[in-house]
C-alpha cells in the first residue's frame, strides 16, 4: 500500500476484497494486478484504493472505494476486468470472499511529528 | 491472515482498518496486535476478521465483521482496547484510517481442485 486512500466525506462505498493466491503464474499475475489498479483509477465514479499483499502466505486484502452501487457495477462488467476475473479463478486464487459495503463513518489519524 | 473470514450472510457490519506503521517498538506491537485480535474474538457480536501486513513496507489491513453497530460500539469501548487504541497512536502508528460499513452482498470463490 503506497498510502491510505483519500476518500470523501461518507456515505460512499467499499468492495472488500479478500484472497488467497495459488502458488502459480507469479509474474502474470502481478503485471495484471498492477493494469487491473491503474484501469480502476481511470473508472467514473472511482475514489482510490488500499491494498496490502503479505508475499510470504499469499494473504492479501485490496479494498476499492466507489461513489455508488453503480460504479461498483460498471468496473465489474468491465471487458478487461472480466477477463482478469476469469484468469483469478482459473489460475490466481486459491479462495477468495469479496464484500460490497457501504461505509457509513470514516475517522482518520496522522503522526503530527 | 490465518483463513477468510467465513461471516454469515448479509446484512452485517465490518470496520476496515488501514494503517502504516512506525518503525519503533516492534515487539509490543505484535503481542498487543495479537492479544487484541484474541480478545476482539470474545466479545458479543464478532463474526470474524481479516488481517493482511506487508511487513516490507509496514502498511497492514485489518477488518473485522460485526453482528452490528452497537457490537462495533461496545468492542471500540473496551477498556483493554482503548489502552491498545493509545498506544497505537503514540507509538505504533505513523497514520490509518478507520472506516465503518454495512456489507450488503458478499460472494465466494474456493478451488475445487
Amino acid at each position: 500500500m503506497s498510502e491510505l486512500a483519500d476518500t470523501p466525506e461518507p456515505p460512499y462505498w467499499a468492495v472488500i476484497f479478500a484472497s488467497v493466491r495459488t502458488e502459480g503464474d507469479a509474474d502474470r499475475y502481478a503485471q495484471t494486478a498492477d493494469e487491473m489498479m491503474a484501469l480502476a483509477a481511470e473508472q467514473p465514479g472511482y475514489l482510490g484504493v488500499e491494498s496490502v499483499h503479505d508475499a510470504e502466505t499469499g494473504a492479501g486484502i485490496t479494498v476499492s472505494y466507489w461513489e455508488s452501487e453503480q460504479a461498483i457495477a460498471g468496473w465489474r462488467a468491465h471487458a478487461d476486468h472480466k477477463t482478469a476475473q476469469r484468469l483469478g479463478r482459473e489460475r490466481w486464487y486459491r479462495a477468495y470472499r469479496l464484500r460490497v459495503a457501504r461505509v457509513e463513518r470514516a475517522a482518520t489519524f496522522e503522526r503530527s511529528d
